[in-house]
């Protein structure tokens, strides 16, 4: 289960009535405010608060050009600039804050980011549900031969079958012991009253890295574009990248401009080398180059002519 | 002049309507919003945008208790606990973004203060107004003798109307031939059609730092107090002091029971080094103690009486 | 095992060899340089580099005053000044460089420190060892019933026992499984060649959160103390509070002035809050005060009489 | 002056002596510890400290890959594969502590640059030498037409000749009114004892941009990268550039092959967004393409084709 049936009533509670304010209201976030994104088998992303939109950008960048700009640029035009020329600090002043249900394996990727606030639930204060991620079988796959830190070709079913069993079995049987060493029923009494409860800060250790936790993160939108920028790229691990996805999804809704200027300036866009500036220049120029002229790794080579549409 | 007639227009006219949102709204905070509260001779706060209120505070911090606060505590109490157990993250959740308009020289203090992001006014890119700082009568202070980075007593009249008239002497000739440099009219046309004007990066180094200049300011309200419980002390500049003394004003509107737990807790309290707690139990054990016996200095053991009401 | 013997000759070889340097050099530093002091079970911290020493602190804290202090104070009579004071800037001059092996439940707590520098062993990339944390059988503490994240008296020895067994059983078949669904020998070759081995970023997901790992952590001084200000206090988890206890050990070597202040004018001191401050200065006076009238709850109250070495 | 004898008497002292260390030591930045290099015509930049070096940044790495990377990598060829990846944190690993002498509004951009620690002289607390920066006359440049934010042509010798005339004299004359203001000779006593002497925390205020001054200002190699990329880049204010190209400089004695890569990968290199992408995909392609067809503007249609080095 993603959602418990308490939190979906809190969250109909929280949509059913708007108040009026004066600040800026950006109308497609309002549009999914509060609600949950499902991702993974029990995670989800939900956007909890926000503050400023696509013009919130552009009022920043214009204190810093003051009276220079009254003539000035359309919206549009300003926020392509900004973003092509990297003057990061105007899209600081969005902000962003998600409720966000993930594997303990991935908020210890996601927590690297460290421009960030976040609390995140406690196991030294509470007890944890038993709520564990096993990857569907079409994400269970090798070890990648060429990558050392990615994956390759799913694996076969019987295989896959044996793999998810195991990762099963283990998450049952911690989260089991978990809660007979913590000796607390739901109700806050114990089990057996015979026997004492290990402190839960102690407890916690026996469970596997696939349990879910969750945490509020608040970040600036210029840090949370960096974040995706990493997570929602081919090399990250999937399960992180299904959560960028989502958030890549909502920041459209947000600043839909500068979302359409992100995947066109950074996104959608490849940072070359000096040595691959000068091979394109030569190849633009008729020059017939071989890879032993360009100065460049056969790796490098190769990952230019992907990029260019060649054979390497 | 504080705002401009441009300025006061747009305000009111973001001040003219409100729309509806399914966000936390903080009533004090709309109150407020994008008004203008003057500070020193021509500088001002308001506050432009905002995220989060009180409550946003515990429920945070209820994130990170997880079920275990289900029968729970009031907000009151929780947000003490939190304030008095140095707990901050959950003050990092709530966010505020400020227009502000201070001297060049406070300015230079205040970003000393790192975790904000910041959009300011740039001289390069445009030109600054003719509007500089100049203390009010009663500001203007000798050096301190006992304290080498503060002032004591204000000077004699003729004195400070010497002082007075030399800052402002200074800085209209600094704007006059800063504008003469750039040789540039308020349209953009040469004064001197004879002359290049200098490029503005250049021109501007001419300014004196007393000159205003503006940013818009944005940060969580952890790091917001930190800064007030550095800027609104006694020992902070007076210049920096009367922003924080407003900022101040703010937050009680805005989370008014975080703003009464950081007065009981952090600014109104103090902290006790080891040497100074143990001579509070030696005197509340009813010992005559003595300077030379505390461990302590002439100057921290002074300060110490100081605290307590006793003579030193 | 602590440190392999492949870390240890590495160790050795790094302490046979001084070079020379025109860098400020810290003799009680060097003296335990590159060395492992053990941690729980199976960790440790070591030195691996450092930047600065006490005279570091000064002479930062002398470029701020300038030709202000050219007569001046005696270095420890100004370092126990910036830290009376909280001027944290000195000390941020100075910088320290750990390899720390710790279990991931640690991990996790520690990297909420954000400022500072972290590389860590990456479970995607290579395969983790057999090693993971389980308590020292007077650790196995009951859930406390006063404080809902801290542990109290120790479990009687047959239900300690049975925690142990428990933890240490659900571990190793964790890890054999984890190897099982690896399919690789420590030589890399498949352990059965007509099975595929499952991907390393997807296999670690089974291992429980007492497993270790490694990683290079740098932070700055004043950003280390305040890291030992909350993870060597009492209310921090066991586990965490020995690895502060062995930086605290290092610090002292390192830096002595700045850890005598340190212990001085924060750890061994307290903050009161304005209610008590009023409190004391009352008792002081010879009031006889009851908690009624003091403006404080019963818990407020409690603490500040233990504080205070009266009783409640 | 740029350094004073009693700073290059201390330099000497620090460069004399060489203590044995069992830290890592770079033997180019060894040569130039401590040395003041000039910069502007007071300014200078000098190493104070480093911590690391090129093989610090491989070790860090190595950490992250642990027991996969026994047989590995040649080190050059780490650190490239972590420059072009953009794997920035092993580069945290390595720091540096700076001593910079500066113009004031060329400090106001450098402290933009948050993620480092600084501690600035205190002209609250001490008193600013009469040192004050002038451009010389190859720089007195208009400005720029086509960038707001530039500077184009050099100024004609007569002009140029009254802006620094107009720039010495406000300045000496900002001085001058500072000193009589503060009403305090060099050795501390009273000039005009029937006068008070203002608090130098006021008297400041009267002070130009351009006055000097000084801090030590401690970073890690990758936000000094980020830095240099920025400020040793054509757009950044010359003021500021050659500072950032004097670092450069240390960095190449400091880690050769860092800075090697930085060059390759980042500074000589090149960001295509998603359209400049298609469009040199389909000249490669042998097609005649038209700005018109690339969805590009002109503007950026234009510094396309000079970075292919072709006719717009």
């Amino acid at each position: 289960m993603t959602v418990t049936p308490e939190q979906q009533a809190e969250i109909d509670a929280l949509r059913a009535e708007a108040v009026p304010t004066l600040r800026v209201v950006a109308p497609g976030m309002e549009s999914v405010l509060h609600t949950a994104f499902p991702v993974l088998d029990h995670g989800f992303i939900r956007v909890v608060d926000y503050m400023g939109d696509d013009a919130a950008v552009v009022q920043a960048a214009r204190v810093s050009y003051g009276r220079g700009t009254r003539r000035v640029n359309e919206d549009r035009g300003l926020i392509n600039y900004l973003m092509r020329h990297r003057h990061t600090t105007p899209f600081e002043m969005c902000e962003i804050k998600l409720h966000v249900k993930l594997p303990i394996f991935v908020a210890r990727q996601w927590i690297r980011h460290r421009t960030a606030n976040v609390n995140e639930y406690s196991a030294r204060y509470s007890i944890l549900d038993r709520e564990f991620y096993v990857p569907a079988p079409d994400q269970v796959a090798a070890q990648s031969t060429s990558n050392r830190q990615g994956r390759d070709q799913v694996l076969p079913p019987d295989q896959a079958g044996q793999v998810l069993d195991m990762l099963r079995d283990d998450a049952r049987r911690a989260y089991d012991n978990y809660r007979h060493m913590l000796n607390e029923a739901d109700d806050g009494t114990p089990v057996d009253p015979a026997r004492d409860g290990l402190a839960r800060e102690l407890a916690r250790m026996n469970l596997t890295l696939n349990y879910y936790t969750q945490w509020y993160w608040k970040t600036d939108l210029h840090n949370l574009l960096h974040f995706l920028s990493l997570r929602a790229d081919p090399h990250a691990q999937y399960e992180i990248r299904v959560y960028a996805d989502a958030m890549m999804d909502v920041v459209h809704r947000w600043v839909p401009l500068v979302a359409a200027a992100f995947e066109e300036y950074r996104l959608g866009g490849a940072h070359l080398s000096r040595s691959a500036l000068h091979v394109v220049r030569r190849m633009l120029a008729g020059e017939q180059l071989l890879r032993e002229d360009s100065g460049m790794s056969a790796r490098e080579w190769r990952e230019l002519m992907d990029l260019l549409g060649r054979e390497a």
